[in-house]
């Protein structure tokens, strides 16, 4: 993409309401901007950093068997009022009526929904287990929104809902969708706390907060330092993690705490997912039995899994930065690469550079290439600012070499080499 | 992906509301199921399909300069009341008031919404022209939702704006648009007919709507027959198609219809694609000038643009398919390939259709493998049913001659080949 024909909007001067890194990143970056109290456009490079999450999500839940659907965000009030959450959900919830007067909301989760549609199809134990998720915008009417996309009114979730034969099985999907969700966060390049955590409005006992350690987090949480040794990598110990105490502050109990405090870490975190196995309620409350071994009726032991896509992108974003700007891990950089001319005016570079863009495009490499007339300065800092992991420079003297430099946005790491070399090593 | 573990669930008998072969189609082979009056859930075989449509579409935009951003799906009020639309749009606008009482909906259309983007964040006549899209959920509250995804409530709508310094540019990257349409439906095997509309409460003089041909359709064309001959590839000569006759029922007036009667068809059409050039409505409505080449405030001219995704996977169906079901083009098959065990209880042939699978998915073909333990008439009648473009046959003795056999759903034509033949065919 030519930097003169992308649509990236920065913005020097950001609202006082911006408080934390991440918001004021965001907009200063074009990444997003606000429409309303709570309700956030995504612009063209932050819609590459959500779409690459999105995908990196769908990816692990279907790796665990996960079967994506997608659900109209309108609902009839009626099923909600059948498991009793209509009137309980409160003044989150956002109540629509229609043409004809019926009673509809936008949905801010989807027991009820996907319950309902289980409960339609699926008439057999020999059917489970089963796992039904989407990617979908929720609503919830937080009375003070704040903190730009991280806690918004509108908000892109994917929640996944999990159906078993029993309460054995149930929590080994349980078990399995930890595992999916640290995968997932890992290859984002986080390091995620999964904390013991209240089960709130949804229900049930068992429950787990996925937390990315930041300083401007919204929750307190105390957990074994064991935890900073861990490795999320393909093979997820769940039981060693399980093992180790780790709790958000409303769990946390001193006085009962099992860990030393010399093991003990206290630290803020930013809340990126949550599950829950939550047992019979909804299919029970919905009377979604499947029919057992025996032909007796079985109400199928449940859990639901969420992680909000946009609050996770501002999330990498507290992890990741500097004084410069974003610093983004590779696997959801919105390009890998920026391009910068240094000397536009100089025909013979921007030739070298039109022909470094075009190579880097048929490698295969995502590359965003600063064309405009700027300069250099005004080129490096903004690169800096977007925080793509590599920048290529292409200036005359290093030309007339037979080189280009390369920058490590994140180590700062400079080097030169051929064009060839920088082809081979995005290969 | 093995049947066994994909969430297919057929319906046999559908509802009575069903009268269109699509919606009838969509329902019988699990592609989607009704939540409330209009509101429609994908499930996981229609979602393959509809993101396939939803890629092709944003590779067209993005071929003639589109930016892709994406906007929440509620609205404040106020920006519709600056453009006199809130009032004036009536019953099919979902209003909605928050906690605080402050009113919103949910957008049927987004010309206020990215109109004021724009007018945020660009001021000068040098950042034209500028197409900016998004792909989101949109509403429209009609009053009689019917033939399922084709005229229901909630859909999923590719929209696009342009804004161009004067109306030449502007009728100039609507033409563009117009060929990215007919690229678009024709990279789904479709031929569309473009007939000049009405433009409606959109307003401005220049209107095309973009039908799929179709005895269902509900809207009546009348065009010349030298459309019949048309190719919409690479090379579209819009010219040529703006010089010929086509209207929309409300625009055709046989008494200046300038074509013969034997050249002139007449024909049902299902409306698929709408573009709009309107001037500076709305530019000028909110008020979002950019500077022009002296100083001046220039008012944009501008355009609209839109494909409804869930319409478009319904009239395909309506375009292609027979008695047994559906027929999908190879762009947008939910699966490349439907693999047949014919006899599951038989361990040769079940190792043979496992291998046939594994060596199809290596080769990067999208296989669904029907590996339950139904009765191969079932089997034929259900891939049949879905669509998909081969089926894969694995036989007890075909595989002893080394051969498996492979039909065509459209033409119906059988063959059998070596597997080394069949992974070929498909590389």
């Amino acid at each position: 993409m030519r930097m003169t024909q992308f649509f990236l909007p920065l913005v020097k001067d950001v609202t006082q309401d911006a408080q934390i890194a991440s918001h004021k990143l965001m907009l200063k970056a074009g990444m997003m901007c606000q429409e309303s109290a709570g309700l956030y456009a995504w612009l063209p490079l932050g819609l590459r950093v959500l779409k690459k999450v999105e995908e990196i999500i769908r990816q692990e839940q279907d790796r665990i068997g996960g079967q994506e659907i997608l659900l109209p965000v309108i609902q009839s009030a009626d099923l909600w009022k059948q498991s009793d959450r209509y009137e309980s959900y409160g003044k989150e919830m956002l109540r629509i009526r229609d043409r004809h007067d019926r009673e509809y909301l936008f949905s801010p989760t989807n027991e009820e929904a996907v319950t309902n549609i289980f409960k339609r199809f699926v008439k057999s134990y020999r059917q489970l287990p089963s796992i039904l998720y989407h990617i979908q915008w929720k609503f919830r009417d937080e009375i003070r929104p704040r903190f730009g996309v991280m806690r918004c009114r509108e908000f892109l979730m994917k929640d996944a809902y999990s159906f078993d034969v029993d309460a054995q099985t149930a929590r080994e999907t349980y078990f399995k969708m930890m595992a999916s969700y640290l995968r997932t966060f890992s290859r984002m390049g986080l390091t995620v706390v999964p904390v013991r955590a209240d089960t709130g409005p949804i229900g049930g006992d068992l429950s787990h907060e996925f937390h990315i350690l930041a300083q401007t987090g919204e929750s307190r949480l105390y957990y074994d330092k064991a935890f900073d040794e861990l490795h999320y990598d393909d093979e997820i110990d769940v039981e060693k993690i399980l093992s180790l105490y780790a709790m958000e502050e409303g769990m946390h109990d001193p006085k009962i705490c099992p860990v030393s405090k010399e093991n003990l870490r206290e630290a803020r975190g930013i809340e990126v997912g949550h599950i829950f196995n939550f047992g019979t309620k909804y299919t029970k409350g919905l009377e979604a039995g499947v029919t057992g071994k025996n032909g007796e009726i079985i109400y199928p032991e449940c859990g639901s899994y969420g992680i909000g896509l946009g609050r996770l992108v501002a999330g990498v974003i507290e992890a990741f930065r500097d004084e410069h700007g974003i610093i983004w891990p590779e696997s959801i950089a919105p390009f890998k690469v920026g391009l910068i001319n240094v000397k536009e005016s100089d025909d013979t570079t921007r030739l070298c550079a039109d022909d470094t863009y075009k190579k880097l495009q048929a490698h295969g490499v995502e590359v965003l290439y600063d064309d405009t007339q700027e300069s250099p300065g005004v080129k490096f800092n903004r690169m800096d600012l977007i925080g793509l992991p590599w920048q290529v420079i292409v200036g005359p003297r290093d030309w007339q070499e037979g080189k280009v430099e390369i920058k490590n946005r994140k180590t700062g790491a400079r080097e030169k080499m051929s064009p060839a070399e920088l082809y081979q090593k995005f290969l």
